[in-house]
């Protein structure tokens, strides 16, 4: 069976792997109070550029973004976000049960504008809504379209417009840098905060939250252990993150995840296979007729993102580091066989 | 200057007032536990024909709702709104604040369907996104709109199709009767639980919650206390009731704002004013020239609902038990005088 | 039947009921918004000697409580008050259910003394423990005992060394000023926020709570609203305290109740029955054989405090501005032909 | 450096890092629906009994808690704990931020007894507090003592008796058993829900978290999305689990930790040096003249537990599976050289 469900299907990457087992029998503190954390940390405010920066490593995303904004945020402030966006769709209310509104925002193509962002400020203003003050961004989206450099500086300017944080959510930030040309200084420079994730690119889990801001800095720690989401044997994280961020493995392994996409898309492309919203990363969004998405889960492990109107789904394919070349092509063999694609 | 701001802009009804007199200098036990609560809650289970329903009296509509949704749900269950609803646009986040997602909908005229009420189900299944649970609908809605019999037996089958419960706001239940031609016992037979709204109808403040599904009523009591909703002089709220319950005051003063409302209506019409909604119940919509309801602002108070495109307003007129025949003629003089209505 | 229950039996003094009456069919803005409001709150302003207060008229204690304490704290701070606060014992976990864990200290007159504050602030040092951030006293204390001047700077003291907030509930201030000879403007100077408690002292409902510290101030309205706490009509409010803080009636009232209750107390120790803790303001805790108290329920309303051993039990009365001179006498006479007492 | 700050300073057992190594490059389906998790949690069903119990896997103790306990119970539900346990001790306040009070009684050896919860259940009665509904208990305590078989059933039976649910925290529960002479299914018959603890004894993390009530199974997978507990590579809880529990691995690293504590208690007791409570398993507890604890820093990592009067303090030394032989022996020749110990 081929497998193009996901990016976290397989375990970490060898280096990984190979760091926690030198590294296993040691004794250090608990809590991420150890050399490992300490130098990972050391090492993402470098590529940051953002020497005074909080450095917190978290076990998974939805843990990431529930304790960051449920930090950042006073009881009645709201957080604006695309309709698709993870914490809206896919997070069983985890920013609610923070106590946060989200304000959800269409964007067909998963992306949040400036013009948006105003129209949901316009639209809460009094005592009898909450207030917007942060805005959720993640980069690659839920549909793998990418924001690139010029596009995060305008949302940082309308953030300053409107004084709102800007938070991007980094599951996939190896894979938006690759594909977007961006770097990690220009997150450091337009973020108040913002996650770099491990877990869908490399490691066994983990995702670093960035904390720009120092206004956002305080007492973190004390909401991270409330949430449950320090790690006891927390250099866990510190190493496994070492060993991606040293000689670019990170980005490496996000470049590979994305050529293979880019590989696969041609390769729809050629089959008049048509794409929910162009293909951009390492997450695809092919359209495919019911009974010919049925015929493929035969062969094939996908997600399926949307019952479409004329009996046609729309179906998910992702890419990651661990994807065999053969497997591409593979996957574009049988679906050259499927019944009227 | 006129006002048309809203229907609690005055205190009591006299009778509700003199009945607060009568009783003032008497000794009760407090927190809702006194005779004069028993005997309106009586009242109530009558009027709605659930004799074994819990009746609750609570001070405020966002107090009612806070408690009664935040007692009704499991953590990771959510409640469907229209996006006007006012547990979505007018409460600052409450039920949110509770840790519950509201799953805003679309609805023109402020009412939900059957059909919406599916599709908002159909979107939210598997266990990473919230479980829809509670439909919550106002009647009279935000844009003065009504539901009426029918509508909410269809809404009913379509909760329990869904198993859902169905929550009515009725903070103007008297209106939405006298307008859509309900009776209290259509809200027993179909509402789960619904409130019957004092403070725009007669009352100082108050609201009576009415807990018509027995799985509901367990432990209320103690969620409204850690609410901060029992009111400590609690008989102040079953003295009022009483007093508007008796004799159909409540009917009486709805109807009388729904027909000074109608005359208002038909006025408008005249004047060829149009109507964001078609005229329902005791608030109405009307469109004017931006300039237009800058010159009326001069001569009378009331809500702009919402910035039109092309230099247009949406406000909002209402009309209440104590709003003056007379009123009603002058507005309509006003609104005759205005340039380029 | 004698009642000696609490002093919120009855509805409100006539000179505040009169106001209300008064001002009944007059049309303002709701929501707190009105110039019976500002002009309460700026009389509050000038008796506490803070120009710059933020002053939110609230219904009730527990609410009063709730919203101030949730709005003031991040998620993982906690507060720090005596076992039998009204917060720790009384409101059904209102506190908690905003997130915030009370840290309880054993205080047998229901006084924090600047020793109980640092112990507590000791104990809870790192991030795995919840972090002191807020005292909460109550004056009186649900005990009846009263801090004095001397105490409160104390406390203000401790707070300051500590970094910690200091809020009283004020829901009996005026019997505590009456008693232990403060005046409102020691709450000013002292107390980073406190509440002046209407509902058991000639309202009908209502507490003022008084911002002093200029950095809680912020988006408190907000937090009201949503919290429920905002009322629709709320000029009822204003009205009714600016009925009492006129010609010092407030005091007036309380020096009564506090009157009365030392002549019971004289009473009490005429007939030799035992205190709970020495009798200082208008509640008093008077211990009886469990056959006297049983005895004694057939002719007086009263609460029960506290089962002791030796089948005892330490019962409470509450005198207020409405108790008679008669029972008093009423109730010393009935005290005097119990068995065993 | 001597080691006996924790149990959890080093990675996995190799058993247990062989396991993820040999998996690594697996495919599997995410968040725990994989067949490593099925078969572990098949095998946790046998040991305890329970061949209908929900077993869940998270990543950390406070998770686990934090998860569980906010999914049991209702808004104004209370949980009774003693005063030294985890929950109210070293997780931040997480209970109180899913919005639950805990009662906190007072026990000098960590355990809770049939008659404290009693005395708690009396002391909270009516609509003015919390109601309490769940006893947590953790087994072996956060001072190491253990409970027994016959112990669990006391606690059921009061718990029966009062309508209360047992919840275990068993992060160190291979510990306990092997103490305390208990057996996986003493926790099956007797608890509502326990937890299996990995991270203390042989796994890089996670704790088995077991449902054993049929009315507390329903909707917990969404809870724990809501909280960001489950982990997107699942499988390596179950990995993990399923190699410890093989061969009675789990019980045999649990009882070397408890051995290795039993020789230095005997130790300590040689070097007359007292124990705050009798050793029981692999915490103990020894109380040192300040002067001596400070020249023991410079030989081994401890903890601090708490200072005593007199000049003392409390530390905590901890054993675990990987904790040499020879360390427990270094140790006590370095306890005996320490001045006035």
């Amino acid at each position: 069976m081929l497998n193009f469900r996901n990016d976290y299907s397989a375990g970490a990457h060898p280096a990984v792997l190979e760091a926690l087992c030198r590294t296993n029998l040691e004794l250090t503190p608990g809590y991420g109070l150890d050399p490992y954390c300490e130098q990972a940390a050391e090492t993402v405010r470098g590529l940051c550029g953002c020497p005074e920066a909080a450095v917190h490593f978290l076990v998974g995303g939805t843990q990431a973004n529930k304790a960051a904004i449920g930090a950042f945020l006073r009881p009645y402030e709201a957080v604006i976000a695309a309709s698709t966006a993870h914490i809206c769709a896919h997070e069983t209310g985890a920013i609610e049960h923070n106590g946060h509104k989200i304000i959800h925002l269409p964007a067909p193509d998963g992306k949040l504008t400036p013009e948006l962002i105003r129209s949901a400020a316009a639209a809460h203003t009094g005592e009898h809504t909450v207030l917007p003050r942060l805005v959720y961004i993640s980069n690659t989206t839920e549909l793998g379209t990418v924001y690139g450099r010029g596009e995060l500086r305008s949302l940082r300017a309308v953030c300053d417009e409107l004084e709102l944080l800007l938070y991007c959510d980094g599951a996939r930030l190896g894979s938006a840098m690759d594909a977007g040309h961006t770097v990690f200084s220009d997150y450091g420079e337009t973020c108040d905060a913002f996650t770099v994730g491990g877990t869908k690119n490399g490691l066994l889990f983990g995702e670093a939250l960035v904390i720009v801001s120092p206004a956002l800095r305080h007492g973190f720690r004390h909401c991270m252990k409330q949430q449950g989401a320090i790690l006891a044997k927390g250099r866990l994280l510190g190493v496994q993150f070492s060993a991606v961020l040293k000689d670019g493995l990170y980005l490496t392994l996000a470049a590979r995840a994305n050529a293979l996409a880019r590989r696969l898309a041609q390769g729809l492309e050629e089959l008049g296979i048509p794409l929910l919203v162009p293909a951009a990363s390492n997450q695809l969004f092919p359209i495919l007729p019911a009974a010919a998405a049925a015929e493929l889960e035969k062969h094939a492990a996908f997600e399926i993102q949307e019952q479409l109107e004329g009996d046609r789904v729309c179906i998910r394919f992702v890419t990651a580091w661990n994807t065999a070349d053969q497997d591409v092509a593979d996957l574009l063999a049988v679906l050259k066989t499927l019944p009227e694609r």
